[in-house]
């Protein structure tokens, strides 16, 4: 068993769906992807928040096994973003965002975190995600994420951290972005020659899909009665993978399948709920449950030609 | 073994996509499926040409073993439909249509043809659809091809065939025309009472989703390297799907999982070229090698929780 270092923003949330709205609730890709990620191996998470970070928010992490020594406290507020979704839920619409405390992240990895052998890197700015990668000592397997921002706007510090991780995840548009290419396939296949070995595209409702040194290969979505809320599906696919990974402590190319099915059914979790709550409040039952579902759903059997 | 009857259109089409173009290939929904079901059983065509249908178009369904003795001759135009693709080749764009003889098929079911098990409806009136149906005798296993058209100009009619199927091959938009259900899963198990056990519903690049008596299952579409012509990939699938049953001659819900699996097989050879070409060059060789590369890129491996 191996520990995982995660690395991003914690936030409030403002959030609005075809199905209701919450606000104020606890969000951020660091949180969904730690909370995830903690089911599995132990995590160092890595963040900022202000002063109005709620205590018992807090303890909830920590009751999670999250170590959060890193997670620093400054003057000010928590990064707030309020957003709403159309009907098919597939994009999120900005409606405000205040950086808070986030907006003078600089995480400092120190000690004995330095060699934390399994890392990823949330979507923030890459400059960051070099720093932090810097400051690490020969990390095992390196995960990681990005978004649109980063790509149109930082895209040569994007692809010097690229050069240094073992696996991207992306979704369509961002392969695009990336590589200029519009057959995915091929995008992905150009992604793998521009550093990381492994690439995962997300593909929302349609499930995931890997390529890397064992072959291509697809987990569909988890089909599910009722979506509620997709907020934090792609940060908690993520983290519920590379946990996956650190428990094995190490990557095979039968691992990295196993992971994918394994962030596909935690991220179905917490998009049947406002924020955090569904994920925080997984447990082992629940998860099998919906593993031996999936299993009957996606299992192919052998055909006769 | 079980024998097929297959009631379409037989066209010939000028197709225009994003890699290429091609004019009077031999097309029709008829067509595509017969030659497809016939990999695996026995097929009677029921269709109507024209003056103009080609010797050697004939020679070659009968020579894949397809029985054309329900195909009519008849003095004018055979069906010709021309259409383009954009980019995406998610929507074809009707650019003409000359129904020539089509517009006065009436499709006659007599003899021992009366009493073949399987029988593919393919998309045409509903009314010509029913009326097949009410010269059956006992059919083992009624499957219904259907389009937009159909649902918004026929629906009182169309829901009085699906009333006698056994199982409906739809898309999504066809699902929420139909049921008026936006959710994927909740309208097909509204078609489901609306008679036929068992619905299909296509995705296109994402694959195939079965909703049956045995359970819901999924199977993603084999993934390619390129595509150069969607036309008749759904014909293509139920086609297989169909002969792949009626040459286990029963249907379970195994075997129904294996169809659809085979459906989504052969029907990615039907969009790697023009037409029905690559369809009717399709031999088990092929088959068996396309099978192996997509059990590698869909079995889901068990997970450790």
């Amino acid at each position: 068993m191996s520990e995982v270092l995660i690395v991003g923003s914690v936030a409030y949330d403002g959030l609005k769906t075809p199905y209701g709205s919450a606000d104020r609730v606890l969000g951020g890709a660091a949180t969904y992807s730690s909370l995830a990620a903690s089911l599995f191996a132990p995590v160092k998470m890595v963040g900022v928040v202000g002063n109005d970070f709620k205590a018992s928010d807090m303890a909830m992490l920590k009751r999670h096994g999250i170590n959060t020594d890193l997670v620093t406290h400054e003057k000010g507020k928590t990064f707030y973003w309020k957003g709403y979704y159309e009907n098919d839920m597939g994009v999120a619409h900005t409606v405000k965002i205040d950086l808070g405390v986030f907006e003078r992240f600089d995480p400092e990895i120190t000690g004995p975190s330095q060699r934390i052998p399994f890392v990823f890197l949330a979507a923030i700015h890459p400059d960051l995600q070099m720093k932090v990668l810097n400051q690490m000592i020969k990390p095992k397997f390196v995960v990681l994420d990005t978004r649109d921002l980063w790509i149109n706007i930082t895209k040569p510090a994007l692809l010097k951290v690229l050069r240094k991780t073992d696996l991207v995840v992306v979704n369509d548009q961002e392969v695009r972005l990336l590589t200029g290419e519009m057959h995915l396939m091929k995008g992905a296949r150009a992604l793998q020659k521009m550093g990381p070995k492994t690439v995962i595209v997300k593909k929302g409702e349609h499930g995931a899909m890997l390529f890397g040194p064992g072959g291509t290969f697809l987990s569909p979505a988890v089909p599910l009665d009722y979506v509620v809320d997709p907020t934090g599906a792609g940060d908690t696919f993520a983290g519920a993978f590379i946990g996956y990974l650190a428990r094995a402590g190490k990557v095979t190319p039968e691992l990295l399948k196993q992971a994918v099915i394994m962030g596909n059914l935690v991220a179905s979790f917490t998009v049947q709920g406002f924020g955090t709550k569904t994920i925080a409040a997984l447990n082992r039952a629940k998860l099998q449950k919906r593993a031996a579902d999936y299993h009957r759903f996606a299992s192919i059997p052998q055909v006769k030609i």
